[in-house]
């Protein structure tokens, strides 16, 4: 296949296309120095004395507004969550608007009034902000780009490459509630019943572990665009391991069960907007899970699989099934759902 | 008239009736606290004993490249410039993209070859970044967004409501440049010559500054949206201040003369992005002269007007003609350029 020259709805997916993408733009960022070998989910800095971390996401998310959510509050909960994952607490964050000429005044207000409800949920506040308005036909509506500083407390060191064999791996509750969600209300479609997005700050559930088992603890991640199974074949690459799933173990919701079955989707590769895949040393396995468990958003906390040697590229993670089969959990190449966030 | 219900593009014009969209909007995002009765270029935050700069902006402009510049150096010198604006020392960027499906391939690492080379310009590395891609006709090409994280050397406050009267107020060049270089790059308009955008990044120049006039500095502000006219207005609003400029030191480069006349536009309403207008006590405008003369983008600075004390809200901003007679300088009211940053 000729490479494409243009830029694909699938490069924006979170799957292998958008990593093939980065990997070769980022190269263009920094022309003197090595790009940045591992990718988290936000920058750490040392400025000044102080450990800063940094991030930044867009929403693009249509509709606007979903059952469990809406733009405002993805644009708080995805960069929160984003600073919690590398165990920053959240400081302050940014807010840069998008609109499109003709967007009702209420929508505007209705989604800054979700931005505040979210950051009070999450302690954090907007700092600054932008506003652009873009002539009609020019933007869908509304983009937020929300951008988050964090403090990173001392000796918290997680990252995408501390994963170790022998690593369980836990998920504070069900898979695939956030992309359904927002898939069910494009009327379109036809979904109805009990779809509602997990979107929601987890910076607090992540102090909590932090507490209960931060020496044990080794890589945060939350599995957003490409779902669970982008996220665990991100970590894998970076830390050259491989990991296991249990497919019994899996926490899927039956209304997200259904709609799968429905649509032809597997939940492993449709995006979360409240949940944290934790990587940890089997012996705070148990300590981690408590605190989860203790937590409002983690009552459901349950240990999905084991981070194994890798033993060959094409099994980086894979999924022993409820027959005991073990099979392959492949890269998802593009885009799945577009436009989820 | 009634209210407009729905977002305007004058809505995004920095001018009155952005300042009435934010001061209407601002309260929905801070409904426990006051909202920040001074909106400065960036926020300054004290974290864990560090003196904090952080900042936002999305850049829509249209066309991307134009003469002196493109979106990606735009965005770049915006969000430097924006955090020079308080004093500080750019620390890291973050890059915020939303893609249009189908944009071409050449065209997304020309724009990332651009920030990275204004980022070497002005000694600061993007940290973090994000990638979203929209279907076709959901965006216009490529927009951006970049936030910025800088530290505020100690003993330096500079704000918008720190202006006193019998300061100078001095500039470091000529004015209207950007808004008319991006002007001229749409083709329709067949404005050509000379016309050619000032974008830079300003830090350096204000590092100059601050080493040469720190204590008389009392506030920086980079007239982009609404131009001079309507950077001085926020600013003698904020300090409760007047501001008379003299027309006759007003710097205006031939071309930008021409086409303004040519197109019916006032150079002092014309967004500038390589601009820094000064305010400085009397006994520090000597100093801070000399500091930007000396420096590569300063050659042309000049005092072009003084800070009065404010006797009546109509006259904020006025500006001494070449045959003595006084004017009044409107606050515009809306978008004059629309999509020029």
């Amino acid at each position: 296949m000729a490479e494409p020259r243009t830029v694909l709805l699938a490069h924006g997916g979170g799957g292998r296309l958008m990593h093939e993408l980065l990997a070769e733009l980022l190269p263009l960022l920094s022309p003197t120095a090595a790009p940045p070998s591992v990718l988290n989910d936000a920058a750490v800095l040392e400025v000044e004395g102080c450990r800063l971390a940094f991030t930044t996401d867009s929403f693009v998310v249509t509709p606007a507004f979903f059952p469990g959510g809406d733009i405002g509050r993805l644009a708080v909960c995805g960069t929160v969550n984003d600073l919690a994952m590398v165990g920053a607490r959240p400081v302050a964050l940014s807010l840069g608007l998008v609109i499109e000429e003709g967007l009702p005044r209420e929508t505007l207000e209705r989604v800054l009034r979700s931005v505040a409800a979210a950051g009070a949920e999450a302690g954090v506040g907007v700092a600054t902000g932008d506003t652009k308005v873009v002539e009609r036909g020019a933007a869908d509506g509304l983009f937020i780009n929300t951008a988050g500083l964090g403090v990173v407390p001392a000796g918290v060191t997680l990252s995408g490459d501390a994963v170790q064999p022998g690593d369980a791996v836990l998920i504070n509750g069900t898979i695939g509630d956030h992309g359904l969600a927002v898939l069910a209300a494009r009327q379109q479609l036809g979904l109805r019943g009990g779809l509602t997005s997990d979107c929601a700050p987890l910076n607090s559930l992540v102090e909590a572990l932090l507490a209960a088992a931060g020496p044990h603890l080794h890589c945060l991640r939350d599995p957003t665009r490409g779902g669970v199974a982008a996220t665990l074949h991100e970590v894998a690459g970076q830390s050259g391991v491989a990991v296991q799933l249990e497919e019994a173990a899996l926490p899927v919701a039956a209304p997200v069960q259904g709609a799968c079955a429905t649509l032809g989707l597997d939940p492993l590769y449709v995006a979360n907007e409240g949940k944290a895949l934790v990587f940890v040393a089997a012996e705070g396995a148990a300590a981690a899970l408590e605190a989860m468990r203790a937590h409002p958003l983690g009552r459901e906390a349950v240990e999905i699989g084991r981070v194994l040697p890798r033993t060959d590229d094409l099994t980086a993670v894979t999924m022993r099934t409820a027959l005991g089969v073990v099979r392959v959990v492949d890269m998802p190449r593009g885009e799945l759902l577009p436009r989820i966030c």
